[in-house]
């Protein structure tokens, strides 16, 4: 049994960009600390991201003992909240636990709680999405969300190695209506049989996605767009504090821009992957979304500039 | 007993950019084939990428077994020669098998034969050098060459993990007197206990260098010059052959065109890193130098605009 908590009457603006994922508690221990129960959820990571540029509403569902102050981040940050269902039971929770460089983490425990029995259901507002993005969930639902989509004129997606291991005939049809994947290097040599990178992407292109994104979180994220090809660096930090939730920072931050400015264009691309960057390189400097929330439009312009700063170079002189 | 094989006189130009390392016969075993007794080694690789834009006089040691087409290559590439000695016994071999997706790699043997006894001896001409580089050999070593340098303008040299666990006291006496220093990820964690590859390399600027270069790999290379910060990737290739040579070719494109123009402005070491990438991604096209000794002015202007198309991305628009 699900109990819809939504209240606010929908606008179409704000339902036109979607994200389908988690909200969840996570469990997170760094070589330089712990903390229980935080906010987080591909689901969180990405609206909060999209949230700096423009409305994302988010379909999800959280159990009874999902905290109003959690709620409360959310709606501060205008996150659009009619789709996030509350159900009988708990919560979503993830533990992990990073190694010492903080690149490789291994997981604790996945309590899948009222998200085992999750069935996303859109609302009429929701249906008109013209932008939207599929969380890491099983390739199933990610197609029964496009099914309940009309016409998106952009469909982002993420995926991870155990879909690709235990569902990829399901992931292989969902890819077919994806303009845009997000993966990691390992997943996409893993999907494609194909060592490099290059060619790995090329041959997702193919599968259906014209856009695909390959993160390979410290060392930033490659965009393969067509036939353009863009490389952005993950931004230097004395200190990551957290590394959970950037992949879906990346693309929160990599959509929303996309959707505030509705500027499928390559150049716009290419500016959309160093916002994802950006977006990541501040979720990261704190647990959860504790720095992630207090993101500004000053902050953003800033280190925008230093990414530019970061990798322009000058013509050949020989 | 070593015999010096120098003949052709030497002028002050050709010995104004140094290199000190191995010239070496290496066998390598990569996931797409094998090869035996490809001519490599620190000196090779670094000397034959500098040539591309200046004269590299080369010291080194190789065996009697040294074969004349592999001298050929170097005298064809316009590598000053005058400093490698041939000595009686074998030349240095090394043997490898990289992994499966051609990052990490195994030493399945290393026999220094002619290296293990080798002193570097710098002539009248070389002890003038202007541009030095000391590739990976022990730090002693490394310290030897530098006191036989009468006043050089630009001092880089590489390491490895090994010298920081067994000899880290000389090799932080060496970097005092060394202005840029190459090394990985890793290496510069382990050298100073910070797990932020920025702090680390403020750390390791702190010892001496004012520049330090930490090489990544398939992931590109950072450069930390003074305060400036500069990431270059490296170039996306369908094709990954052999990657032995990258990081000495890195090295060899990058002082090579500083000692070429001159310049060693922070706007022209970002130049030099865009250029050790490009040269690095031809040196992985092939086996040992099979690509490197081939490349020309106009295919490194090609590849150089390539990599300017990779990174380049215009202002926010918000």
């Amino acid at each position: 049994m699900s109990i819809d908590v939504s209240t606010a009457p929908l606008d179409a603006s704000a339902a036109s960009l979607v994200v389908v994922g988690s909200v969840a508690y996570d469990t997170i221990e760094t070589p330089l600390g712990a903390r229980e129960d935080c906010l987080g959820g591909s689901g969180t990571f990405f609206s909060l991201a999209a949230s700096s540029f423009t409305k994302a509403s988010v379909v999800a569902v959280v159990g009874e003992d999902f905290k109003p102050e959690d709620r409360a981040i959310l709606e501060a940050a205008g996150v659009v909240l009619d789709g996030l269902e509350q159900a009988a039971g708990k919560t979503f929770r993830w533990g992990g636990k990073y190694h010492e460089d903080m690149n490789g983490r291994d997981t604790l425990f996945t309590d899948l709680n009222v998200f085992e029995a999750f069935e996303p259901k859109l609302s009429a507002t929701q249906k008109n999405a013209g932008f939207v993005f599929l969380g890491n969930i099983q390739p199933k639902l990610q197609a029964h969300v496009l099914e309940q989509v009309r016409s998106p004129r952009f469909v982002a997606a993420d995926t991870m190695n155990l879909w690709i291991s235990i569902a990829k005939s399901d992931l292989v049809d969902v890819l077919r209506r994806v303009d845009c994947l997000f993966v990691n290097d390992e997943e996409a040599r893993q999907l494609t049989g194909k060592r490099s990178v290059l060619l790995a992407a090329r041959d997702i292109q193919a599968m259906g996605p014209e856009t695909v994104i390959i993160k390979r979180g410290e060392h930033g994220a490659v965009l393969f767009n067509g036939g353009d090809v863009f490389y952005v660096p993950a931004f230097p930090l004395e200190k990551v504090v957290d590394p959970t939730g950037a992949g879906d920072t990346f693309a929160g931050g990599f959509v929303g821009y996309l959707h505030a400015t509705g500027d499928l264009s390559a150049e716009n691309m290419r500016k959309a992957m160093v916002v994802g960057s950006l977006m990541a390189s501040f979720c990261v400097e704190g647990y959860g979304v504790d720095r992630l929330k207090s993101v500004d439009r000053l902050a953003i312009a800033a280190r925008y500039k230093a990414f530019a700063e970061l990798t322009r170079f000058g013509a050949l002189a020989l």
